[in-house]
């Protein structure tokens, strides 16, 4: 599904590959653009590591080039369990908002880009926690395959995913389902793969919204999320990415916020 | 702390006692308001129940009732734990807001109560309930003392609470100090009796915001917490009450939102 941006509100700069002599499947892109991304990453930095398939390949390469003493001295911030224990397990050194308020930099996929850097993250479950420590970062590298690219967020489809507390969910997902009526919202519970409700790290739910079409106004959206009372965060991530690499067929290409 | 209430928004009815004879402590008027609004419930009714030692009256009164006979058919909707054991021993039937999402009647107290009727609620450490079945009603009574009345929410040196996520809240009440720098805020944990962090009925965190200056416009206050990542809900109950039951030395005042 890539789109035509509008490149009013970011610079882009296209590395094109030399000709692909085998097809590069959506993993291999992945790849590719956290890759990328990790050469921003310098000795010293405290790192947001993000959580998903695609931040999962950054997270190896720091591994690895901690590993060659070709990075020295990082920190890292999980943005989720799973990604702790990744970290963990690669002899990443952690640490947490609370010692580390200013992190230098996060590296982290999503599930959709607009094409003013705005993001829908969540459908992994973490965006509180992505959240969280990305709005804490200097800079926010976005990395994505060119699959997740949109002219509008939300209405692709796709969920955009609202984090809940479990008391009344019902209540709060049918609040949620009739504010967005007009865009044909249709809330659903996220359920883990034996159908039980899935359970945030934080204790939560998550409900997903479905919308036919799209939102209209982000910030507009995001406020009438927040002030539903059930609600404890959503997934859209407005004016937070600094830096977007999408990995697709034909290059990559990096888009810097303007 | 009695202050004149600007009446435009509201009508009043004032209902002078008799010349008292003994002096009613501020427990005789909590007693006093409870009892008066419990005059607004009819049998059938889906009534929200509130929390804390105003509203407590108020259950005990409609238990009475209940035992008496002069209420019938009556279903609570408990707005905490706390609540819904002491409804349970006062054998008041009960159900939630998934089964009943819309409630005819909540009652229940207010730490602040403004000329305009926002409250600020939450002293109890049950904001988010609270304002869930408060904000699914027909009709919400609140019932105060005089001593709630106050001319600005925030800025009295009373905290206005907010629930956050227990994952690095620090962090976040740091953020939550920073917003409201110019207000002079100092943001606290609220601990138990043990000294151990308070935990609400949703496993959450509350931060008290101690602030020396009032907050300005209140729905853009209440917006710019919403927005920190990690704030589940504040206690900040704009334009929901639709009564204000004020319990004086002097008598009852009646509000009713214009």
């Amino acid at each position: 599904m890539a789109i035509k941006w509008s490149e009013k509100a970011v610079s882009v700069e296209a590395l094109s590959f030399s000709p692909p002599i085998v097809i590069l499947t959506q993993d291999d892109l992945k790849k590719i653009a956290a890759y990328k991304a990790v050469e921003f990453v310098e000795s010293g930095m405290v790192l947001g590591l993000g959580t998903g398939s695609t931040a999962k390949y950054a997270l190896d390469r720091i591994g690895e080039l901690l590993r060659q003493g070709k990075l020295t001295n990082i920190v890292g911030i999980p943005t989720s369990k799973k990604t702790q224990e990744q970290a963990l397990s690669l002899g990443i050194p952690l640490s947490d908002l609370d010692r580390h308020p200013t992190i230098d930099l996060a590296i982290d996929g999503a599930d959709e880009v607009d094409p003013h850097l705005n993001l829908v993250k969540g459908r992994g479950g973490s965006l509180l926690r992505e959240k969280m420590v990305e709005g804490a970062c200097k800079k926010f590298v976005c990395i994505v395959d060119e699959s997740k690219l949109v002219k509008h967020l939300g209405g692709n489809g796709l969920a955009l995913p609202v984090e809940v507390v479990p008391f009344c969910w019902k209540f709060t997902a049918n609040k949620l389902q009739n504010l967005f009526q007009r865009s044909g919202c249709v809330a659903k519970l996220r359920n883990d793969c034996e159908g039980n409700p899935f359970v945030t790290d934080n204790g939560n739910y998550i409900v997903d919204l479905y919308l036919k079409k799209e939102l209209g106004d982000s910030q507009i959206a995001s406020d009438a999320i927040l002030r539903v009372a059930g609600v404890v965060e959503h997934g859209m991530f407005l004016d937070m990415a600094t830096t977007v690499i999408v990995a697709g067929e034909r290059g990559i290409t990096i888009k810097n916020k303007g």
